[in-house]
Parts: structure tokens; C-alpha cells; sequence
């Protein structure tokens, strides 16, 4: 707490919680303690990297409260506007409308401590650990492609009218973490910068990555598109681990980076993360066989948008035109999944999936996935 | 003034001007009287289609002061937002910083009165009655590319980081004139609808145009591409109506549909003006040369462009990307071109270009101009 930057920006927050605080907090608000009753137990989630997360258990139920700070939690050194968790209950509130399933319940947004109360998700495990211990379930895939589509429909000129979408573009604006994704995604990766990391194999590949000049106009096609593109209001960081599982139940948390973007961010971030989960659990696990995850999100994508599709506002936007949609946003997403696969191989932050694994295996599966990550990311297609 | 929508919208106006109203408000106002002097006279310019637009000649000097009304001027049943001026306000204001020499000097927008006071051009003409008699200068083409390149830099991820950028987009939303742009463009001329002329030549092109379903096509992609993508502050109106020309200097009026979109938007509907106007030209002028004003856009639009590449915000946005990026607005320029100079011609409003021909001329031009929309639309490029 000596960090001068760091003391100033405190003074903008009413409280830093810790688990005590936040008892008293919930017990102090009573459309709060009406959910847990008297609190009983307040655990910190350490799977927030970004903010700090806190499951209160009561007598009566439980909730997770979630407060920003204005420093990553994981990177106290890196400062981040509080306003994130606004945008994340703009997003969940945006999204109950259509998606009720598929995120948890909100129990509102407090601009005062810039906390963030909503129902936990009592019998989910989070994707990454499901895959991760090998229970791959195609539903699940299925049921994230479906949750993408409602929002690709309910939220962009397909199911809203020109002076509504304008106007919901506008205010989910998230300009802050617009520029963090923007920094991590498509510059520090293939610029010199002090925050990549120094490992040997990591720069090897980060100086093969930065010799392909088809790669770098690619990543600045895709830096442009992610910067420009407003089709529909995104999750924004659609990892395995910001999906929650149960089974064939799909709900997302953590939508921080929630923003109007191209439809294909979405979809290509969580490709990526399946086609990572995929490849570890074909090493550690060989032989087994298991569901195409890709495919599975793919139809229930489509499949979902299709059923919509006849309520669309204007008639204008013809049948042959969302044909030709589909196939420029799966094109995109490939390369958008592409470019993520080498965010976490060669970017900030250690790429779990492939460091958990041994290092003989570690070496065949990066450099596997390396190339499926350029090939991805050039032309736009896995295979 | 019997329809009682129009009464209720006259409401929120605090003083509907005329000019003997317009001489007490600029008298009453010292940063506006300090402008003119004492009021000499006031004009009431027929050109403002949408909006009263008046000229204020005083002793000392002039001005032009614009005032937005709950509807359209010249179709007082087409109700629309008074906030139109104040987005206007925003697009000079914003231009000023870096086309200060393409835009008329902003005196400051009253938000009670929703008037827009501002320089009067003295010396200039509009663009569409010079090249209507004749007087066609690729230097003001020149100029005009120039001046759009500068806002393509400027406004959009080129000149600004990605946080400002989202800011910039937020902040100039114009979620109901997006609305009636993409009503009159892209959805009228193209469906049944009442507003639709009934002049049996405009009905047969239309279901022309309606039997082809890969222009159906085209004009969905068009219209998904104006509502979502966010590139840079566009006029947004960029016609041969809403420049004016003095010799080789340029700049623009009329910014009520500025908003942020595709750059390639303010070029097409340019082009399709140009064209439009050239076409009328060969038959009133036969034989007579002119310059290539299209060429001579994109000439000042691309030296301009790459003039100021070296100082964009982002190193990842590449050389070679830039090359692929100027290709791919040049192709959308020309859809949209196509598209403008379809709905010129079977829309909403007559087209001037071929309506002040003789019918034996009109005709004979306008299949001519309806085989090249279709083309250009379609195929992305002139021949």
C-alpha cells in the first residue's frame, strides 16, 4: 500500500471489503440479508483475478458479492477503473431479459461501493475444471452457441430497431476496458514490451509469431474489427473459465468486459479455450474419444439465431444475406480463436492449460497448437 | 397546425423562430450581437430541407443561425427530434480540431431554442449548383477527400486510443436520425410502403430493383454495415447539397446526421453526387471534358491518409493492413454509391439531377443511371 498511485486511487472507493466487511455490509442492506438471513460464513473466491469476489452463506441462502477496485487484484500495480462492475450488472441485466437462464440473478449494483450482488450458482463447476477432469459434454457447447445467438439477436439490428440499438450502443460504452483488452490482445503480444514474459520458449515463439507479416495484418484486421464492429452486446470474455456448468446448463459470470462488439468475439474466445482443453486432455488422456465442441457451439448457434430469425425488425435484411453473415462470423471467429490461442501462448499471463501439463508434453502440445493458432488466424478456417 | 402530435411537439420548443424573432433573439444575445452588430436584416434560406435555417446581416458582420423544430420543415407530419442540431454542434465542434479550414466556424448551440449559430460563407456556393452550371474543379474534389481522410485519421482508431475512441462513440450517438437514415435508404425504396412515389417511370424501376435478389442482398449487407460498424465521425449527409465550394476551398453544412459509422459512407453518397451530377452534365453539355471528380476524391482521400499514417496511435495496425483497409472502403464506397444513387431514383424525395431534365433526356439518363447503381452495388466497382 505504499504505491502512491495506488493510496489515491483507494480514497475514490467507500470501503475496501474483506470478509468481515462484507458481513456487516450484507447484514446492513436488507434486500440483502433477506436473501442469506443471518450470514454464517463469508469465503474469498480466489478465481477472480480482476476483482475480489466473496460467497456469503446464511441461515436462509447464499449470494456472491463481487467489488471493483481500481487495480487489478491479481496486478495491484495496474490500475483499472471501478466503473467495471457497473458495466458487468449492465450486462446482466440487459441479458436476464433474453438469456434468464444463462446468467445468475442480479441483485443489484451499488455505485457507491462498486459492488455487485447476484445469486450463486449453487451445483455449477466452472468449464475449465469440467473439461479439465474430462467431463466434456457436447449440451454444454450447445447451450453456450444458443446463449451467444439470443444476444447476437435480441441485442443487434436483428431484433432491435436502428434508434434502440444507437442507443444501447452508446450507453454499455466501456471505454476502459476496451483499452486493457485492446493493450493485451493485439499489442503487448506482438510488440517489445516490459510485461511479456521473459520464459525462453515464450520469446522463441513470440519472435516466429513476429516475422509473419501475414499474421501482423491479420492481427491488425482483427484489432480494427474488435475496435469498430458494435453488431451485439458481448460477454467480452468468454473463457471456460467465465462459463459455469450443471450438467447440460450453461451460465456465464464475469462480465466485466461486457461491450457491443462483433458477434464473432465471442464465439472465437470460447473456441479457443475448448480447443485448448481439447488438446491437454488428448495428451494426458490419450485415446479417449469425446464430442467436437466447435461443431457443437456452431449449432446451437445457429440453430438458435435460424428460430429467431422470422421476428427479425427488418424485412430488409434478407435470407440470403444471414447466410452470408453466418459464414463471414464463423470465418472471423476462427480467426478471432486463433489469435486468442496465441494471446495465452505468448502474452501476459501463463497459459494454464499448457502449463499444467508436463514439460516434454508441454513442448509437443505448444508447438502443436502454435501452428493451429497461425493456420486459425491466417485463413480463417482449423483445418 | 391542427395535428395534435405537432401541437404537443411545438410544446417542447421554448420559441418557434421567424425573422423578425430570429433579429430580437441574436440582439439579445452580446456573443451573437457582438457578431453582427445591430441587425441589418434576416434571410430565410430555402435551402435547409429539415431544418429553418436563417441568414443574419448586421453592420458589423453576419451569421447564419440554424433552429431545429419537433419534424422535418418541408414535411411538417414527419416528426423528428429536436436534438438533431445539438448532435450538428458536436460534428463542427469535433471537425474543428483538425478540418478547421473545411467547416463553417461554430458561434455555440443553444439547447433551449435548439438553434446553432455559426460563420456565414461568404463567397462560397453549393457544390451541386456550381457543378450544375458547369463549373466542375477537381480541386474541390480534392478537397473533399482530403477533408474526409482527415476525419477517417482523426476521429477513428488511427488517431485515437481505443478508450477515447469508445468515449467519442458513446458520446455523439444519433440514435433517431440513424433511425430515419436507415428508414429512407434502406428500407422505403425497398418495401412496400406509402411513402414510395407513384410516378408509374419510379414504379417500374422499383420492382425492378426488387425482382434482383443479389441487390437484396447487397443492401442488407450495406444496412448491417451502417448500424454496426463505428470507424470515425462521419458528416453522415455528405451530398453536392451539403458542401459549399469557393474556387478550390471546400466545406461542409448540414451535420444533423453526424454520427459515428463507416468511413466508406461519407465517400459513397459523395461519389453517387458526383456521378449524378456529371451524368447530367454529358446530356445538357454534350462533349465537354471534365476532370474525374471520383478519382480526384480518392486521390485527396489517400494522400491525406497515408500523409498522416506515420502518426497513428497503434503500432500493430500495419502497412500492409492499411493497403488492405483503403481497398476494402474503396469497394463499400462504391456499394454504397449504388446504393445512394438507387435511392435517388425510386426513393423517398425527387432526384433534382434528373428531374430538372427534359423528360426525353430524364429518360434516357435514367436507365443509363439505374444499369450503373445496380453495377456498382452489386459488383463493388464503377465498370
Amino acid at each position: 500500500m505504499s504505491d502512491p498511485k495506488r493510496e489515491s486511487h483507494v480514497a475514490a472507493v467507500s470501503e475496501v471489503l474483506d470478509p468481515e466487511g462484507v458481513a456487516r455490509y450484507v447484514a446492513a442492506r436488507s434486500h440483502l440479508a433477506r436473501v442469506v438471513g443471518t450470514v454464517i460464513e463469508v469465503e474469498t473466491f480466489g478465481e477472480g483475478k480482476i476483482n475480489a469476489v466473496f460467497g456469503v452463506r446464511g441461515d436462509r441462502g447464499s449470494l456472491v458479492l463481487k467489488q471493483a477496485l481500481p487495480w487489478i487484484r491479481v496486478l495491484p500495480n495496474w490500475a483499472l477503473t471501478v466503473h467495471r462492475v457497473e458495466r458487468e450488472a449492465w450486462f446482466l441485466e440487459s441479458w436476464a431479459d433474453f438469456n434468464a437462464a444463462h446468467v445468475p440473478k442480479s441483485y443489484g449494483y451499488d455505485d457507491g461501493a462498486h459492488t455487485l450482488a447476484m445469486e450463486e450458482l449453487t451445483g455449477y463447476e466452472l468449464w475449465r475444471t469440467a473439461l479439465h477432469e474430462g467431463r466434456v459434454s457436447a449440451a454444454a457447447a450447445t447451450g453456450a452457441g444458443t446463449m451467444v445467438a439470443r444476444s447476437a439477436f435480441h441485442t443487434s439490428p436483428f431484433g432491435r430497431d436502428a434508434e434502440a440499438h444507437a442507443r444501447d450502443v452508446a450507453r454499455s460504452a466501456n471505454p476502459a476496458m476496451d483499452q486493457m483488452m485492446q493493450d493485451v490482445v493485439f499489442d503487448i503480444p506482438f510488440t517489445v514490451d516490459a510485461r511479456n514474459s521473459t520464459d525462453p520458449q515464450l520469446t522463441r515463439w513470440r519472435e516466429k509469431v513476429r516475422a509473419d507479416e501475414a499474421v501482423l495484418t491479420r492481427v491488425a484486421e482483427l484489432r480494427w474489427c474488435y475496435g469498430t464492429r458494435r453488431e451485439a452486446l458481448l460477454h467480452g470474455d468468454l473463457h471456460t473459465g467465465s462459463v459455469m456448468v450443471a450438467g447440460d446448463q450453461v451460465r456465464v459470470i464475469d462480465g466485466e468486459f461486457a461491450r457491443y462488439g462483433p458477434v464473432a468475439w465471442d464465439l472465437g474466445e470460447l473456441w479457443a479455450h475448448l480447443v485448448l482443453a481439447r488438446r491437454s486432455l488428448d495428451v494426458r488422456r490419450p485415446g479417449e474419444s469425446a464430442p467436437d465442441l466447435v461443431s457443437a457451439t456452431w449449432a446451437g448457434f445457429t440453430d438458435e439465431l435460424r428460430a429467431h430469425w422470422p421476428e427479425r425488425r427488418a424485412a430488409s435484411l434478407t435470407d440470403g444475406w444471414l447466410e452470408a453473415w453466418l459464414e463471414e462470423t464463423r470465418t472471423l471467429a476462427v480467426r478471432f480463436a486463433g489469435l486468442e490461442l496465441l494471446r495465452r501462448m505468448i502474452g501476459v499471463g501463463a497459459c494454464e492449460q499448457l502449463t499444467m501439463l508436463e514439460p516434454d508434453a508441454r513442448e509437443a502440445v505448444a508447438d502443436d497448437v502454435l501452428a493451429l493458432a497461425v493456420h486459425a488466424l491466417k485463413e480463417g478456417q482449423w483445418t
